[in-house]
Parts: C-alpha cells; sequence; structure tokens
C-alpha cells in the first residue's frame, strides 16, 4: 500500500451504509485525497444484484456478488465490510486480514463474537482493523477508548446506546404512549426494524457493551457474557411511577471492572433525572467513560444512520491511510485475547423499584413487607394506590428498596408470586443512582 | 526512536500538571509498558529549582534548570511541555521539534498563537506535535476532531470551554450569587487563579477556541482571530430574567464556516434550557461538534485539574510510542497554514437580550422602541417592571429582540444610551437558540 500512488478500496456490501460510503468517497475524492495525503480509489464492491443499476459509480468499478472475490484482490488496500451479520461477513474480514489489506468494519455482531481474535489476527499481519462504525455510529466511542484515554484504568462503562429503545422509552415517557404503540411509530419512522427482537431484547445493546467494555478493560468481554433483559414488560405505569419519583428510565448499558473481575449487563433502569444518561433523549445515544485519571467523560451523538456511519468509517479509512504513508498500520488495539472472570448479575447491589398488584385485604402489607424482611431486603419508601372499596381489583403497590443485594431480591420476587394476595408477576427495575 | 529499548521522556515544568505526569509515569509504569510496547523512562525534568527535593523521581533523573538542556538531548525521544506561559515553552517546542524529537503540550497559549507554524515544523522533521491537553483538560476534543470525524466537513463548533467561568456561572445562576462572591468561592475553591483575568475576561476560551476551529476548519484560527466579552458586565438580575424567559448564561465559545469564511466569538449568551450546553454545570467543559456526516456529537468531562489533564498528556504519549513501534510518526494534524476571512462580529444575526434603566416618564416607551425600529431590529418581547411611582429611581427594562444583525442593534444601543430618559449603559446578552 504504500507505494501505490492511490489507496484501492473494497466495499463488501451496498445497502444504505454500503451505499453512503460510496457516495462519499466519490463526492469529497477532491478532499479526502488532500486529507489523506493519497487518492481514495473504489475499485470493486460487493453487492446481491450485479444487474441492479447503481447510480454515482465510476465505470471502473467491479460488481461482484463473489464474497471472496474482493478481499484478497491486489489493486485492493483497504475493505470496507458493511454487510452487517456474522457471515460471510467473518469470513470476509478474515481473508482480508490474511491477504495484509487493512479492513475497516461497522459490524457490532462480528465484533461482539469475535473481535479479540480479529485484533489479534490483524496485529498478527501487521495491518489493521479499524471499527469506530461498530458502536455508537458516528460519535467516537472506541479512538478516544484506545488512543486518547489509554492512560487511564478504566473503570466503568455507562451508555445508552440502542437508538431504537430510546426513542420508543422517549415516547413511552413524554406521551404515555404503550410498548406496542411506541414500537409501531419506531417502525413508521424508520427507527425500528420490521422484526424489532434485537433492539428492544437488548441484544443490539450487549453486542456494544461487550466490544466497548473489552476495550476499556483490555480483555475479553463477549456478548454471551452480558446479562441482558429488554424492554418488553415496561408499561405506561412504570413510567408514571419513575416520573413521581423523580427517576427517567433508559435502558442502561453498564459495565464494571472491579477485583479484576467484569460485570456487563443491559436492562432498563431507573436513571436519577440529574443523570448526564438521563438527559440523552429520542434516537440519540451517550457513553459515559470512567476512568481513575480523567475522572468522568461522555461522548454523545447519532447512534444510528447511514450518514453518521458513513463519517466514522471514513475516519477510520482516513486514519489508516495517514497512517501508512509511513510505510505502518495504524496504531491499532491492545491484544485483549485475556480472558477475565465475569461477575453474574445476582452478585450486583443496587437499589430496586419493584410494581406488584396485590389483593386489598387486611395483613396484605404485612405480608409483603414480611417476605421482604425474611430476604434482608430493606424498604425505602412503598406507595400503595387508592382503589374503590367494592371493586375487588388487586391495588397496585411500588416498593422502592434500599440497596440490596440482586440474588436477595430475586428470591424475594419469587415468594411475593407465590402469595395467594399477589397478582400476577412483580415487575422489577433496577435504580442506578450513581451512589454505588 | 525505534531502535532503543526504551523511551526516553523529558518532562518541561514540575507544577501541578508536570508533577502529575511525573507520578503517573512512576506508578503505572508497567501498565504503561505493556500498552505501548516499550517502557517509557523518564530521563529529565525541568525545574525552576533544582535544589528543592523531588518525592517519587528515580535517582537517576536529571534535574536541570536550563529550558535548553532537556529537548535535544540525546536520550530524550518525547519532550513534555507542561510549563505553560508562552515563553520559554515556545523555543523549547521549536528546539525539541528541531531535534527531532516529539513532542506533547499541554500549551493553549503556544498553540493558539503559533499552532498553524509548530504543526507544521513536526510534519517537516517526520515528528509528532500533539496538544490534547491544550483543550478540555481530559475530555476527548483534539482526537475525534482530526481523526473520528475527519471525514466530516466540520461547520461549526460550541463550546462551553472555561471551567472557572462556567463555576461562577453555575453559582450564580443557583444561588443569586453576586459576580464578587462567585468569584471569591472560585479563588476560595482553586477554580479561580488569583489574577482571574484570563478567564473571566474569555481569553482562555478564545485560546482554545482558535485551537478548535483551526483543527476543525483545517485553516489557520488565532486567538486575536475570535471576538471577545467576559463575564464581568453580568448580575444577579440577568440571571433572573434568563430563568422567567426559560434560559441559562453560559460563557459561549462558537465557531461556523459558511461560505469559506470564519466567525468566532467568545461571549456570554442566553441558551435555552433544553440546549445540551445548557445543562453542563460546574467545572464541567463541553465541546459541540457539527459536521455534514455526523450532524451533531458533543464531547463532556472535566476540563482542567491536574489529574484530567495528565490523561490527556499519557494518551498522547502513548499514541506516539505505539506509532513509532513500526519507525513512524504518529498520524498528525493536517496542514492548517493556510489563512481564512473572519468575519466580524457585527456580521452576526441572532436574537438579542437587552436590559437597560429608564425613567418612566410619559412616551419613554416610545422613544426606546422608537430607536430600535429606526435600526431595523423588531422586538420580541418587553418586560417592564413595576416600580413605586413616587421613587424617582428608573425602572428596569427588558427587551428581547427578534433575529437581527448585530451592526444594528449595536448602534441602537449607542443610541439608547444618548437618551435623557435611559440611565446608564444597556446590557446586551446575545440569544442563541439555534434556530440560525
Amino acid at each position: 500500500m504504500g507505494k501505490r500512488e492511490s489507496v484501492g478500496v473494497a466495499l463488501l456490501g451496498a445497502g444504505t451504509v454500503g451505499a453512503g460510503v460510496a457516495q462519499t468517497l466519490a463526492d469529497r475524492a477532491d478532499a479526502l485525497a488532500r486529507y489523506g495525503g493519497r487518492p481514495l480509489r473504489l475499485v470493486g464492491v460487493l453487492v446481491r444484484d450485479t444487474a441492479k443499476p447503481r447510480a454515482g459509480l465510476q465505470q471502473d468499478v467491479r460488481l461482484t456478488s463473489d464474497p471472496t472475490a474482493l478481499p484478497a484482490a491486489d489493486d485492493v488496500d483497504i475493505v470496507i465490510e458493511a454487510m452487517g451479520g456474522e457471515q460471510p461477513a467473518l469470513s470476509c474480514i478474515q481473508s482480508a486480514l490474511r491477504a495484509g489489506k487493512h479492513v475497516v468494519t461497522a459490524n457490532k455482531l462480528v465484533m461482539a463474537l469475535h473481535g479479540p481474535e480479529l485484533i489479534a489476527l490483524a496485529a498478527e499481519r501487521g495491518v489493521t482493523l479499524a471499527f469506530e462504525a461498530s458502536v455508537g455510529g458516528g460519535i467516537p466511542t472506541i479512538g478516544p477508548l484506545v488512543r486518547d484515554l489509554a492512560g487511564n484504568r478504566i473503570t466503568a462503562v455507562n451508555a445508552v446506546i440502542n437508538g431504537t429503545t430510546n426513542y420508543m422509552l422517549t415516547r413511552m415517557a413524554r406521551e404515555a404512549a404503550s410498548y406496542e404503540d411506541a414500537l409501531a411509530e419506531a417502525q413508521r419512522n424508520g427507527y425500528a426494524e420490521p422484526d424489532p427482537t434485537d433492539d428492544v431484547d437488548g441484544k443490539d445493546a450487549a453486542y456494544k457493551l461487550a466490544i466497548l467494555s473489552t476495550l476499556a478493560f483490555r480483555c475479553t468481554v463477549r456478548e454471551p457474557d452480558v446479562y441482558r433483559e429488554g424492554i418488553r414488560g415496561l408499561d405506561a405505569a412504570d413510567f408514571e411511577y419513575a416520573r413521581e419519583l423523580g427517576y427517567v428510565i433508559k435502558l442502561l448499558a453498564t459495565s464494571r471492572l472491579r477485583d479484576g473481575a467484569v460485570q456487563a449487563r443491559v436492562h432498563p433502569a431507573f436513571l436519577p433525572e440529574r443523570h448526564p444518561l438521563a438527559k440523552v433523549d429520542g434516537v440519540y445515544n451517550a457513553v459515559e467513560l470512567e476512568g481513575d485519571l480523567v475522572g468522568w467523560t461522555m461522548l454523545q451523538g447519532p447512534g444510528a444512520g447511514a450518514s453518521p456511519t458513513t463519517s466514522a468509517i471514513v475516519g477510520d479509512v482516513l486514519a489508516i491511510v495517514r497512517a501508512s504513508a509511513t510505510g505502518s498500520a495504524l496504531s491499532g488495539y491492545p491484544d485483549v485475547r485475556e480472558r477475565v472472570s465475569i461477575l453474574p448479575v445476582t452478585d450486583l447491589e443496587t437499589k430496586y423499584y419493584l410494581r406488584l398488584r396485590a389483593y386489598d385485604k387486611p395483613g396484605v402489607m404485612a405480608q409483603i413487607t414480611g417476605v421482604l424482611g425474611e430476604m434482608g431486603v430493606s424498604l425505602a419508601s412503598i406507595i400503595q394506590k387508592e382503589v374503590p372499596e367494592d371493586a375487588g381489583t388487586p391495588a397496585e403497590v411500588v416498593i422502592i428498596t434500599h440497596k440490596a443485594r440482586e440474588s436477595a431480591v430475586q428470591e424475594a420476587v419469587r415468594k411475593l408470586e407465590a402469595l395467594a394476595v399477589v397478582y400476577g408477576a412483580p415487575k422489577l427495575v433496577r435504580i442506578e443512582d450513581g451512589s454505588a
């Protein structure tokens, strides 16, 4: 790559992100050449259908539907992977790295499952694997983490990192929208997929948290290491109580390193209104990093979208081109293959919000508080909404606990559910007020 | 530098930042060596008084009070400049770069006045000049701007970037503290210097804005190019009106690139309560960047302090060490020596808050509104506080304008001041509600 006059770029995938990248490479060719020191030349694009006309591509750009054709091609210096999904993306990335090509990827799934091995493979081949676009769309997160903050011992990552659910939760809080209405609206506006599972069940956030945690703590944290709960169980009442109590509900992605062990989890959480992440609304994302030197820092912006993702990809490409002008790979990522103990969520100690429905009979509160007391969970407050005396319908009881151990709280919830006076399953939401 | 087993580091300055860096290099030597690939060895420190005992320094570290001794020394690979001030810091940086040493500096004054030439000198010598610590303390700002967001055309920088004034303004807003009390408190808490001029008059913010604007727009913007007003003229009444009207007062540092010209200014501004920068309180800083691909992104954190500044310096040092492992300089900064037209503040179009005192006589409002109308400045609202009829003291009049041209508004203010019914100088504050 050091010898050619231009830098050969292959683009794998021509969906919204791929098309956005191709457009940007064409539109601002001059500015990118000036910044990188050499022109970027798009030599080929991996597409599903080679017959489909592609506007704006130069005549000499090779279109192929064969995933093996471009990663190792002689005239390719940098491979941009914008296919998504595990395969064939993973194989393409591996082939490209093995063939000595630099790789830029937006693929959070591949990085969350295979990141440490791919980073090591790139280092072994003396090339760069860059993946700023895999987390937080256009927000600079990975760069700051591995470079600007590299002198820190990073102790915690807290993030609102899924735009779909944040959009939905914002609607549910502001317009008292139901889960179903919020989802339908997100889908109408293109913020949620037709199958929203990965977003609403927290999997997308868990992928991103695994990547950030791996880099932050410099050890392997994979997606299955992340405890995960989605937003499906929340309803309008939870948002009402949250507001009454001075909280905002967010899908929190959080990980901590303590005594050499990592706890990583994605779940809805009550955040105090004044919490920086509580103010991140709609499709915006934010990542808080805690380090022993910097203290606290937060990076915020658009967490998804073709254009912000293109921003991150082109930033990575330019960094590689500038570094390779001197014949080297970009100073990349540390070796993160070391395994680390993962703490289960039952080890968590925090405050809890517990909402349940109970038949309003004499002694019912005594039974409920008795169960909690028995498990050593002490109460900060109880709210019982008045119901018409003859209604026969269960009353809603909301309990806020003092700091308690998750294992004890979960056991208490199981016991509460088994009580004859309790109707249905209690709803449990963790409260993160930063007092940990 | 590629050949030695360890990386020789010289530290210029042993004040709070210098001492923090020395401490960190010693405390986490192993972690830094692992991350950088080679150990860092502190070979010398430039101090004021070589006789003063220095705790925690290795025996073989050379202490010198001669600024010329270390920058060009054979066993030095990286020079960390933490002296502050223009001279001898500038000469030291120049000597070090000329001698082929990489330089890491926290010096905003030097970078705001001489940055473009120093960046070019470093590029010419094939070494790196890194200065993340010169803006925003530990907040990653320069890295994201020149690397992660390099694919963007950056169109605007908006920042709350001076911790001293932000602390003072937060106290004035929350506790209705006077300017004098807020300053005294900031000084007591170590957030303001005994001579607070550079902070309260906006000079510190202007240095940082010049650096950010230079990198954002890739052309030379120097501190004298930045229009500047400090916070001295604000008083409790302004904060009261701001709150009534739904605004927060911040010392805003903002620059824009439009039609190839830059407008850069530092002054108090009314920001709507929901504005992201309105929520940045106390000594925290935040930088908003607007780019055509990313849209909007904001970087937030501690804007000053020995430990956050050390975070930025050590991050820069590690990036240099990692890049130089492959024999190259860090992919640095673009050439920013090109000059750009600077637009005067009189070209600004925005809304304005105008507070004046006027004797409550018949026809006085007609005179005031007449002056504004004559200058083509249209009014959004007028508040006149009731005063006791027999008081003979002037009444306070607060005017919010629609969007108007600064030149017209300034002329109107001069004419208002000349009116016999107007008492004293009107107070003018720009309103930035993002509707530009």
